[in-house]
């Protein structure tokens, strides 16, 4: 199994108010170190798009024992860890300086065909530079609660930025999490960490959709929907930890 | 005269989708460059805010010649080249890997007393470490041409989110940038390359206001404005580049 391993200090801009590293930063982090990994092994980005092929994540879960702050070092490792001819599980460790794990993600990803935007078969060449473990089932990470049809709902409207979309030509991946972070109040973001999260894709949104974030905000508990019009985007849910009583 | 430098390399996520560093990130390198240089001087943000005192950027002026692409790595130069009792004048040069200049960036600091937020004298301790040349009056940046009271302009609505505010507990500067540029149309976006930037803060704007980003767009120039309801938030003009005629 190759793990791969990169360096990263937070800068200020990278950080939230509370001057720790913000929730996106650590999605694009860890997206950062796969992609190096990928680039270093060869089989980066012009190789597999010479082919009509990209890599999607369709699911992301998120543990956090606490967010780095700014310019703290951090290390990123991360490996394909197992992989069936359709889909990759991938973990991601982030480090601090004393190699306390302090935020652990996972991830699914697989790989479309970039015309039909059709679920892909792994190709062998591309996949076993990875060095990663065959297996027929890859471990499933459950599917986030839903928001209940009888659920009440809190949902403010965002509409998708010229820079949301990265040099993929889609909207990146982080942005989700800011939209369903951003529809809870300041009052309450201010006084809870987040620790966990568990995010599932299901539907792209593209540069000039208008989008709602709906949150259904529970003890410590939160759960979100992104909507484009009446087709579910995506959903999570969130564990929160109470900051004031620490 | 202290100068300083940083170096960074353009990773996917401050990049847009033309796979350029986007035009937030030029400002947030900018300040990066001067915040850690303060920081080695011993004059950081720590040492001010035990003071009470804060540093506020009131105008910028950025040309580019190009923006470089994902993966390059550029040095950013900067140093307090001019100073007198209430302001500095900054530039900022971004190098290429052949020491050509790509972007310049200048800009004109104050400092303000946080509690009351009004201007500051400069404290002759902070403003000495950086061997800044005093003068007794600060070469002016010109301010940038307004859209007039007969002029028509578009404009959009942004509400001001939670990560928009960073660990100074103020918006940070890059959003301007992103508001002005968000409202001008993808098609005129991705056909033209941004090459001047003078932007002008007129009055700061806090998180969770609604702002109204509007332009008047002509010939490869364009005219912002950032209001909040009847208040003027900041102004700038654009000069663009036709992408396709070369």
């Amino acid at each position: 199994m190759q793990t791969y391993e990169i360096q990263r200090q937070v800068e200020y801009y990278e950080a939230d108010t509370t001057g720790k590293l913000s929730l996106p930063m650590i999605l694009n982090w860890a997206v950062l170190a796969s992609k190096n990994q990928s680039d270093d092994l060869g089989v980066g980005q012009d190789f597999h798009l010479e082919r009509g092929l990209g890599w999607v994540i369709l699911q992301y879960e998120v543990n956090i024992l606490r967010r780095p702050k700014i310019n703290e070092n951090i290390k990123i490792q991360t490996c394909a860890a197992k992989y069936n001819p359709f889909f990759v599980r991938r973990p991601f460790l982030f480090l601090d300086k004393n190699d306390q794990e302090i935020i652990r993600v996972d991830s699914i990803w697989a790989m479309i065909d970039i015309e039909n935007r059709k679920m892909a078969r792994l190709p062998q060449d591309i996949i076993e530079k990875y060095q990663a473990e065959k297996v027929k089932k890859i471990p499933r990470i459950p599917n986030p609660a839903q928001i209940g049809h009888d659920e009440p709902f809190e949902e403010n409207d965002y509409h998708v930025r010229f820079l949301d979309i990265d040099a993929n030509k889609h909207v990146n991946n982080s942005k989700y999490f800011e939209w369903m972070q951003d529809v809870i109040a300041p009052d309450y973001l201010l006084t809870h960490e987040m620790t966990y999260i568990n995010l599932k894709f299901e539907n792209e949104v593209r540069l000039g959709h208008n989008i709602k974030s709906q949150v259904n905000l529970g003890d410590n508990y939160s759960k979100h929907r992104i909507m484009v019009g009446d087709v579910v985007s995506a959903e999570a849910e969130f564990e929160w930890r109470d900051n004031t009583a620490t």
